[in-house]
């Protein structure tokens, strides 16, 4: 079937600047998305994992906010220097970087 | 942990007119992403279940393109109807809408 392996989804979501919620954009996820594809791409992985644009992911106040499928787990406060952390242990070797994960108790809009 | 039952991406990826790959978003991905949202609402699922937009999922010829995670089922050429069928039978039920799944031989970029 189509698909891959690990499907990253970084928000770009983009709102005016004062906007009370912030967003993701303004904190660099263009830069971050722009990052994983990079090491996708140095990996030679592209046809196994997807670092994709998606708009609001709802976790405006963790943002740089990630998630990575098909495991489910979500990341906040993600920086270009997280995202080599995260490729290099969760994307290629599977292990979760508890430290850059959004704290347990968020639900969405926290 | 944060984090939904089902999170629907739809593609709403635009490009110029007349681009050789053309883009879901001519296609109608942002009528199916509003609908998929709707019935979001309608059915009160909000925390559980989210609609959101993507950038390029990489299956242009299979626009509009949609991936639920966390299973990973991937449909194509999806319309407004086509989204109420895939809401009601599998976010509401986990039945797999078949006819709407991209084929199985179709590797991203087909």
């Amino acid at each position: 079937m189509p698909g891959y392996e690990r499907h990253i989804f970084v928000c770009e979501n983009a709102r005016p600047d004062g906007h009370p919620r912030g967003c993701c954009a303004a904190r660099g996820g263009t830069a971050v998305r722009a990052r994983f594809r990079q090491l996708v791409q140095e990996h030679g992985l592209a046809t196994r994992v997807r670092a994709n644009m998606a708009g609001c992911l709802d976790h405006c106040a963790h943002g740089v906010a990630v998630v990575v499928y098909p495991e489910g787990v979500w990341y906040g406060g993600v920086t270009v220097e997280d995202a080599d952390e995260i490729f290099a242990r969760h994307i290629l070797a599977g292990e979760v970087v508890e430290r850059c994960r959004i704290p347990a108790a968020s639900p969405p809009r926290a």
